[in-house]
């Protein structure tokens, strides 16, 4: 991202990419938010290049700065502040979109399952979400340097295991990548579980949606 | 592609992402061959906008037809040519990089061999090569429509099996991918396994290498 690069040369981690695809499927308003939204080179520039209104949230200390100094550095308005997936500073149905891209990860089962239910309630009707998981496929194991959020190590999920924290959704796309990479000859595996889903409309406010239609015409 | 897009607004197979990244982090010249490059929305077009110089091959009459109108109609010039990746029509070490998606599946194994060594051929050395198979997981077991170069049904490959075709390269990402999408509430599953691979430098390339790079000094 520094010297003569543009934003356009970099190459974004590729779920991305397949989130993005489905939200420009969708009909509803362009507005993202990103959990875990902080580092040096915020994955939230994507979406903005594709004309996107975007929010973060970032929890952790140094990726929030590393996030507000880039911003800074790019006069990119990417509107991260620092803040708790488990208590979006935002009101309800604020957003169409919302992913949390290898971050979810680090938490207890139980604050994934918070922050879920979080992720739902700041989204509108027909919204998408995208997140990922570590599967227990995955042969690492993989402890944390230090703790985070009172956790120590990736939380791991069972294929279906995950489902559960979707039930007011409808999982339209699923996806579980076993990666083995080798790197100056080191073999590594990675294993994930990639969820796309789409926010139920409530009976509610699908009068709402009805109402307004019915307004529109 | 049509009315007021541009280019950019198009997003592509994800697969195509991770493989553009791996070549854009190669210091080879930026020359790019798709082998089953055809039909009427041409993936060249990310690479072209890349900054590479592109070629394609494609066997059937139709899909070629639909590129060869694709690039008239946008002033692109993706070099499609009509070609079979069994025979490639270009010499020996012509690319930095090649790859064939969704297309060599189509293929029986035999076949695929053959094209693997043309695809090994017209690479450079420590040049870089994308190729996905479908799983013998993928429950569909899918035939095509019409025999296809004396193939009806999909290649399907054990998780291992296609690691044959590459002993001349260095696999360095493979990806099996368990797909499932819901569509109009209708489920399906597709297991596809991406390879990533990077051609081996032979002794003679190697000297060859070393009194280049002595030369230069």
């Amino acid at each position: 991202m520094s010297g003569g690069l543009t934003l356009k040369d970099v190459i974004w981690a590729t779920p991305l990419y397949k989130f993005l695809r489905h939200c420009n499927s969708s009909p509803l308003e362009k507005i993202v938010l990103d959990c875990g939204a902080g580092g040096d080179d915020p994955p939230l520039q994507l979406f903005h290049e594709y004309g996107y209104r975007t929010y973060g949230v970032e929890v952790a200390d140094n990726p929030f700065q590393q996030a507000k100094q880039f911003c800074k550095e790019h006069n990119i308005a990417l509107n991260i502040l620092k803040g708790d997936m488990r208590h979006l500073p935002f009101k309800s149905q604020f957003f169409s979109f919302a992913y949390s891209f290898n971050a979810i990860i680090f938490m207890t089962k139980q604050d994934i399952a918070h922050s879920l239910r979080e992720i739902e309630r700041v989204l509108r009707p027909t919204g998408l979400c995208f997140v990922n998981f570590v599967s227990v496929d995955e042969p690492t194991k993989g402890s944390f340097c230090k703790p985070f959020l009172g956790n120590t190590k990736f939380s791991q999920h069972e294929d279906n295991e995950a489902d559960s924290y979707f039930s007011n959704f409808d999982i339209i796309h699923k996806e579980k990548r076993i990666v083995e990479k080798t790197t100056n000859r080191k073999r590594s595996v990675q294993v994930y579980i990639d969820y796309i889903a789409k926010k139920k409309t409530e009976p509610r406010d699908r009068l709402r949606l009805e109402s307004e239609s019915l307004t529109e015409e």
